[in-house]
């Protein structure tokens, strides 16, 4: 394991998250908050120890998948760690637990939260909670890719920070593609804060929101989410909401006026599908309970692009909603955005590489010698990737199962621990019953918090980042390793 | 598709089940029971309609995979649809769908039933019921094959009805094995009804336990289902609920005096070792609720046995459990009892498979280059099985799924439906809540019950042969063959 690396890694992020760190100060300077001193102290602390990671040049720059992986979660780790702080100074969020649960949240994007009353919070918290969004949607590592010149195999941190089943470089250099996705991250993410703001938001709700959509986090700023706003604002957000669970390489292949590759991508296709059936089906149920009909069609909506982009924000109390409904969206959590969006989920391209396969399957017992190969967007999937997104589903249901085993061993409802493993796990942000929209995950116990911690990091992450982490094989291995080289270096 | 044999082998199917309706018909004329009558008649149209289409012999005996699939699932169609005649004749439950569901609920082993008081039904009924378990639990056409000469590949056929991942031949002619099956089968029903008797229960409610835990169905011949009985029995059944979850090969090897070979196969140990820890678990949960240390130790280890081997027999509701037992049973009922065992559930062998290519995967991100084999019993297994296996868990996962939205759109709460269909995929019986151990499956609606007697039967006979009904593409073949042949015949 090349250790070296992985500290000049930690280094970036932590100077990175000093920066960042300087929009919340701004924001309270200019309300007169005097949390900004806060933000300001957690600043300085990141740079000091960020310089001090981040300056030495690494012994070598040799970069592997495993460093990737290794150097991703404890990024992402870090970040939080560091990230929690201001909410401890504030004491805003006075237990440590709590604090960094809604930062873990926040910058996987999950959206759940275990305040109260957010109201009651100063404007620079808020925006610094919502601003944990937008940096974790495009991730922290593709941002450090974009700005800084980092040698070895890029594309092993891309792979493993980045979501989708395959990562495609849109172009030649890795750099580049970085530079393109936040491009159009920045771009999109401006013209939603516009539209809120043409809906008469006011400027920084707009573009807290806008960060929140972005990201497909879900940190509402108001205690009943988006749900006191216009129907124009709703349906902003909703079209935003949907809009960035899409594949961005859709979006680069537009920008490069590519217009018939980027509307043939069979992955959006069946998005788009999946959200119209579910649009129907729910309106459908809604009007079983005497909804009204302008109000049914903009909470069915919002919805269900609040779950499936994995968002969370919401404007109605879903878990009030019949079966039907509920059940629903609960398969909604599972199926998530488009692969290379900033979307969680499992994502629409391994939901339809898994139906295929089972689909393939029938053919055997009709044609045991048949070699029918799966297809996406025509062309045959390779049989690797056909097993390792097999994998994946299965190790994520298995992460799924023990998570809620360990929720169950600290009580609640079956149907509040599944809901909120899956819906945490997918990075959505509400469950059902008691941590459904009307309610937090402020009651959970420790040990549940920390299971949700790590699910929420797992499923940002896509698992094995995070899964390496607790594979003593590897840091036996690494040890080894090491020893070797202190043994050569001491000429034993 | 060589409809013709189809036709010999449900022929048999429906002569065989006329045999076996004289068995209610005798327990009746013995008890006096009027009911005897409505046996009798249909063992005769069961007579008839078998021996009109049994008698004439095949065009030709050719047979593969995609007729042994075809033959298997009509032929459990087949026998379930007379099956059911009795109790709308006797009127016991005056509707077809409800007699229909008790009946498929009884041949696939689920023991899931929509009858209020099974106290009042007649013997002749209840034996009847019963015998339905045995019936199903080693499989109707392992049966035929071990009395009929069938020519043809049978291997397809028994490939098809028997549970586990892959069959293995105990001996090398077919016959050969089923019959040893059945005599280890019917060795254990014995002694488990001779033991039961000797705990003080009458002969005929001795062998009608003693069916319904070999087929591991559960069906109770009492409204409280075992609880009214003494420990001793208790003691019994949940032994023998245990043994039949194990798999055959190892009672065949014990026969053959190979206990090396029997004692070292590793799906029976770790079928051991998640029995011990989720009785653990759930001992120490219900310390927690103050139940009686005795009480607990004979409720804990029969639940246990019960749910793992997809019998569903019950001692106590454990609807009302805490969280954590009910999420234990809840998992249980996943995995289910050993491949070659007359268990249901994903079997212990798969849940192997899945695990260790999960964690054959993270290797992969330490060393990308290495090819390391998932071992079972110290040989490497081929990686078809492995994508088989994937594939087949995430199919059934898909088919809860959809069950699941069926089911949540006729009503009732997500933990009754979801717990009903996962319960009835891996034919076990009680659910939670509404479907729960002190209640029945009487409530929902015509669809559901549809819906659910689909799953008891794609999950007793393991999805293809039942998925496979509904594959347009086979039957659309097989009609295009069926018109060539014609044409042949006709000289045009």
């Amino acid at each position: 394991m090349n250790l070296s690396i992985i500290r000049r890694i930690l280094g970036y992020v932590l100077l990175l998250e000093a920066a960042l760190l300087l929009l919340p100060t701004f924001i309270g300077l200019i309300y007169g908050e005097p949390q900004f001193k806060a933000y300001l102290i957690v600043s300085a602390i990141c740079a000091a120890v960020g310089g001090a990671l981040g300056l030495k040049k690494p012994n070598n720059t040799v970069f592997y998948l495993k460093e990737g992986c290794v150097a991703t979660a404890l990024s992402w780790i870090v970040l939080s760690l560091f990230g929690c702080l201001p909410f401890l100074i504030t004491r805003e969020i006075p237990s440590f637990i709590d604090a960094l649960f809604e930062t873990v949240s926040g910058f996987t994007t999950s959206g759940a939260s275990i305040i109260n009353d957010v109201e009651a919070l100063a404007t620079c918290t808020l925006f610094w909670r919502s601003l944990t969004h937008w940096i974790g949607g495009m991730g922290v590592l593709v941002f450090i890719m974009a700005v800084v010149p980092l040698s070895g195999s890029n594309i092993n941190l891309l792979r493993a920070e980045s979501p989708g089943p395959s990562v495609s470089k849109l172009v030649p250099k890795m750099r580049e593609t970085a530079r393109y996705l936040y491009f159009i991250y920045i771009a999109f993410t401006v013209s939603e804060a516009l539209l809120l703001i043409i809906g008469k938001m006011p400027v920084v709700d707009a573009f807290m929101t806008a960060f929140a959509t972005a990201g497909t986090g879900g940190f509402g700023i108001k205690n009943d989410s988006i749900g006191g706003y216009s129907y124009f604002i709703k349906a902003v957000v909703t079209m935003f909401m949907i809009m960035f669970g899409v594949n961005f390489n859709a979006y680069f292949l537009l920008v490069r006026r590519q217009f018939k590759k980027a509307f043939s991508i069979e992955e959006i296709k069946w998005y788009f599908v999946i959200i119209l059936m579910a649009f129907g089906i729910i309106l459908y149920d809604l009007k079983g309970m005497k909804v009204p009909t302008g109000q049914a069609v903009s909470d069915t909506a919002f919805q269900v692009a609040s779950i499936i982009s994995s968002t969370g924000f919401s404007t109605a109390n879903f878990d009030l909603w019949h079966p039907l409904s509920k059940g629903i969206l609960f398969g909604l959590m599972f199926i998530g955005a488009c692969a290379g969006s900033t979307g969680g989920g499992t994502k629409v391209a391994r939901i339809l590489v898994v139906f295929k396969n089972a689909f393939r399957e029938l053919d055997y017992y009709i044609h045991p010698k048949s070699v029918k190969k799966v297809k996406m967007d025509g062309k045959p999937v390779d049989e690797q990737i056909i097993k390792t997104t097999n994998t994946y589903m299965l190790t994520i249901i298995g992460i799924i199962a023990v998570s809620f085993f360990i929720l169950c061993a600290q009580g609640n409802s079956i149907e509040t621990n599944l809901s909120a493993v899956v819906s945490l796990i997918n990075n959505i942000g509400p469950g059902f019953d008691r941590c459904g929209p009307a309610n937090n995950y402020a009651f959970y116990k420790t040990l549940s918090k920390l299971v949700l911690i790590f699910d929420m990091l797992a499923g940002r992450l896509e698992l094995y980042p995070m899964l390496m982490l607790f594979n003593a094989k590897m840091w036996k291995e690494s040890v080894t390793q090491s020893n070797h080289r202190l043994k050569r270096r001491l000429h034993i």
